[in-house]
């Protein structure tokens, strides 16, 4: 192959005909590098239904009646896994073993053992994972970053709080697979806590918290599934964060940190207001004006445009490392599995956390 | 006195010339029904170089060279008290013996027992006792109040944030009476945390939570004074709220309500970045664009202008309270102390939790 024939594109397969995955299919057509090769559902029927539905070329697009039958498919580099939670271990780990690179939605499992489990078997393989947290990928994120990376703006960060809840509607709330204790048993904290978990994390770096602690009171429906909840988190250095997550509440995506030098806050950090431009505020350096009657500077607003929505910009970026392994025999990029893992560790105390009536739970490192 | 004659100015008295009086000496002269009668200070020198620095008459202010003097002073209706948090109980209890109306800085006592020696004074003298809260003031906060009481647009409110801090200069931190053992004791907590729990009780339309539970770690200087703190606390319906506040992290000035309905953010509370203009964003019936690809609706954006300073609002409407009592035969308004004193109660439940180590206090209703 030249080298300037353009690369093969990398071939995802959509395991399952999930809500989400019409989102995912979007963003496989719309992402440089990336096709779809296959859909799998539970019959042939509903994935060709998929497919029409979401803009696929039904002559072209593999539709397969069972999800064994795309992990069998030659033609297809990555698994995308939107299925419930609990199918994640079984599903991911044959994947891996059929040497398909992994796609994997959030919560990426129940608790962090399973997750190790399909590490694993990533690991064995040799594919890549990278779990499907999609505004990691916006460059809002990567401006974001600069800015939290910069000491002088922002400074050490001393407070963070993160908010993920929506408002879910009756129907949801008696049939979604989010409130099912055999589907997807974490309910509001494996679904929206994921993210709040995921921000703190990001805002520190990925140090783990030394000790976590539920917030009380958190509410659960009659299958014992959490509807809303939240933490506190502690380091050993004296940072604190704090998140609130629910399917009861308004739809709000907050994240706010609070530096010696810097606050920055952003509003909408899991799904942008809109698709091309994203914004975020940092007040840095702040002082009273005189007399204490204003602020002097005033706080900044920060605005990103992207051409590629962030879930075009992961498939691509997820493209572009399994594309370095499949023709350029790269290794997998080890960044985005440990990110998981620390997510899944995370969620794994405030769970231990919430069962134990919100008693300490001290994370080892 | 015809009815169409301006009514006599309610006239101020300032003890003490704190650096915090020079704001409220610009109130004073600003505020339509308000004048300054009167500063005292410990020497009456210190008092002639306040008034001439603050844009005072020094030919008809009276300059008293005692604080006593102030007090005897038969000119002054209300006395401005911005001493020391370890004084307040001395000098307001005098102020209301000798039939002044208070205006009384925050954090008003170092706890509420003090508080109610205070407030004890003021009922028994019939003055009108009011604490220098100034957002309470802003149009905004009105403003905000309705959006909060308008049950379509918030609903039930289920999380609060706020957080208030500052980052201090290593003069205030060695310096300022606010790390003070025997002036104000309270510290971070007292100062700014003040804010954030008048905020949380205004959110919740002054309920009093149930329990209060400090965040671990909270930093104290050798003096074992508070410099940041923070707490959760909850009410029996499950409402939750966290504050941080701090003398060590970037001007922070935030309250978050996260209802059923709706969700408000604003992020310069105690003081907005500009005087004449204020604003705060409301989402309402938030959902997800189509495939979650954004908002719809979108948050929207609320301005509320105001010709005077907060402060002035302030001074004008204590002047209109004390006008009331002093040529209409008025009885004080209980909403201010009432107000106050749970604040108190709550900032007495935290600093009480931050002493036991985080153990959870619990708040008799």
């Amino acid at each position: 192959m030249s080298s300037h024939q353009p690369p093969r594109p990398v071939r995802f397969g959509i395991l399952g005909c999930a809500s989400i995955a019409r989102k995912l299919a979007r963003a496989m057509l719309l992402a440089p590098g990336a096709a779809v090769a296959a859909v799998g559902s539970r019959s042939e029927e509903k994935a060709r239904l998929f497919a029409a539905d979401n803009g696929l070329d039904v002559a072209t697009t593999r539709l397969h009646g069972t999800y064994e039958a795309v992990l069998d498919d030659p033609d297809v580099d990555v698994v995308y896994l939107p299925l419930p939670t609990s199918l994640h271990v079984r599903w991911a780990t044959a994947a891996a073993a059929r040497g398909k690179h992994l796609l994997l939605e959030k919560p990426t499992a129940l608790c962090a053992a399973d997750l190790d489990a399909i590490l694993a078997a990533c690991d064995a393989a040799g594919v890549q994972f990278m779990d499907s947290t999609m505004w990691m990928h916006h460059p809002r994120t990567a401006k974001m970053r600069e800015l939290v990376d910069d000491k002088d703006a922002i400074g050490d960060i001393k407070v963070i709080n993160s908010v993920f809840c929506f408002r879910a509607n009756e129907d949801f709330l008696q049939n979604d697979i989010r409130v099912k204790p055999d589907l997807d048993a974490l309910g509001a904290l494996g679904d929206v806590g994921w993210y709040c978990i995921r921000a703190i994390l990001w805002a520190v770096d990925y140090e783990l918290p030394k000790t976590v602690i539920a917030l009380r009171d958190p509410v659960k429906n009659q299958s014992g599934v959490l509807l809303a909840c939240g933490a506190t988190l502690y380091w050993a250095d004296g940072k604190t964060a704090t998140f609130s997550c629910s399917f009861l509440t308004n739809l709000t995506m907050d994240i706010t940190l609070v530096g010696t030098n810097g606050t920055l806050h952003v509003t909408d950090f899991v799904i942008p207001y809109e698709e091309k431009s994203a914004e975020f505020s940092v007040a840095s350096k702040s002082n009273f004006a005189q007399l204490h009657i204003g602020w002097d500077p005033l706080p900044s607003k920060h605005v990103v445009t992207t051409d590629l929505p962030q879930e075009a910009l992961m498939v691509q970026e997820l493209a572009r490392l399994v594309q370095n392994i499949r023709d350029a025999g790269g290794k997998p990029e080890g960044k985005w599995p440990a990110i998981t893992r620390k997510t899944q560790v995370v969620l794994d105390a405030v769970k231990t956390s919430i069962d134990k009536g919100s008693e300490p739970v001290e994370i080892a490192n």
